[in-house]
């Protein structure tokens, strides 16, 4: 495996490999890695020659008020998941190269950048397409894969994609979950025993909404009143948002129908740790 | 010459010519095209082996209240002079193509879109820094030709290249003039006789400044109310602005000094036809 730090190595390298034929995949992620991010990886060598995992703790996408000093990191253990998971190149480029002095240059997503995680966070997601437009740049992937997790990213990624015309096909790999449910998340190592305990019934909300889906009720208010109120019954939950939206658009939707992808999509405190889950509701 | 409207034809003819080893110039134009395109296409030929010229008069650049709608086109002679000059792909693309029913992605610079120009024309260079990094994706140009004579639009393009790390070389061609000295423009064809006349003080203008600066004058101030009395003699001029700026940064200098490449930049009014020159002023 390649460890590359500088961005112009990177951008030379991927040349070279596309001009050698190679099919490159991108994985982007924030590092601190786990099986979710691993899952990527595993999805890209399928169909991908060279295999870029990218960590970067990407500034920003967070507000100053949020966890971007404190957020978990371990670049040694990171480098190993990726050497063993397979990842042919793990690209680990420096603040100050990706933001120098005088930075300026910003990829926004009008619309559904100011939905859902949106209301709470608003500059995120123009941090989110920024990276992602760079990391594209330098590393000239043929497909980026992404985690269902993140589900307003991978909305709003490929809304970049489809906009500006880049050449690449975006992937997204189904949410991979701890065994009692809760979502993996690089986030999840702040939570108390309590907190942690807690959060599972994040899942078991979501899990609920698809049997109420699937046992006939079509009203989005009815679907969210029952998660909220199984979500509001522990101790330190705080809910940020529970909504039923198009998969596709991120608009809301008053009730759930046949041809219409529907997201139960969520994003809960528990003490100073934000988490975010979601689950595609399908009528049949 | 290749003519292309699709654009995914566009991409797809550009990563076949890449793969085979072949140097990509693009030359992005509005249309009704000058001597000023055609020295760019020239430029291009010498060091490209595939050279594509866009033509899209982009609506995003324009605001409400500007010319989009009366912008001259001429997509027959622009096709003859583009064959003429040597350009081996014509690329005119559609508007519904560019920016299709629920587009909402845009580039953006924060900081010297505001300036100059970007008083004037607030969301100018969001339209233009938009189109220019997707005809960047679709083209997948090595080199890429822009005119001085929109010297703001040079400074910035070459930021979103250095930020977002297109990897791209960006090349900036020196303005052609009329014999009087007028700066080659699409929009000249709106000039009446008489404005076309009182025009020429433009370049005399910058001249002046140049002669100033060569005669020790130092400071801006001076050299900008020499140019402004100048052209306020011309019964239809209305000044936008006359200043004095860091070639590189284009922020307002004060003082004309070795070492640091100043330009003067103007936008006059002729009517209803706004016009834009510049110089580059060196001090020995």
């Amino acid at each position: 495996m390649n460890i590359v730090v500088s961005a112009a190595e990177m951008q030379t390298m991927a040349e070279q490999a596309r001009l050698q034929g190679r099919t490159i995949g991108l994985i982007p992620t924030m590092g601190y890695l786990h099986e979710g991010h691993l899952s990527l990886v595993e999805m890209a060598k399928r169909s991908c020659d060279v295999i870029i995992t990218s960590i970067f703790v990407n500034p920003t996408q967070f507000a100053p008020n949020e966890d971007f000093a404190r957020y978990p990191r371990d670049l040694q253990r990171d480098t190993e998941l990726c050497r063993s998971a397979g990842s042919t190149v793990l690209f680990t480029p420096e603040q100050n190269e990706m933001y120098p002095d005088g930075y300026s240059t910003f990829v926004s997503v009008d619309g559904i950048s100011s939905l859902l995680e949106g209301k709470f966070r608003p500059t995120h997601f123009r941090g989110v397409t920024t990276i992602v437009a760079k990391l594209f740049l330098l590393t000239k992937p043929h497909r980026a894969f992404f985690g269902q997790k993140d589900a307003q990213q991978c909305v709003v990624v490929k809304k970049i994609v489809k906009d500006l015309r880049f050449d690449i096909e975006i992937i997204v790999a189904p949410i991979v979950r701890e065994k009692d449910g809760l979502a993996m998340s690089s986030r999840n190592v702040y939570l108390s025993p309590q907190e942690r305990s807690e959060a599972t019934i994040l899942h078991a909300s979501l899990r609920r909404a698809e049997q109420l889906a699937g046992s006939g009720e079509r009203s989005a208010a009815n679907i969210v009143r029952a998660m909220k109120s199984m979500i509001q019954q522990k101790q330190n939950a705080v809910i940020d948002y529970v909504e039923i939206v198009d998969a596709d658009t991120l608009s809301a939707l008053d009730r759930i129908e046949k041809g219409i992808p529907a997201l139960a999509v969520l994003a809960v405190r528990f003490g100073a740790t934000r988490l975010i889950d979601n689950a595609l509701i399908t009528v049949r």
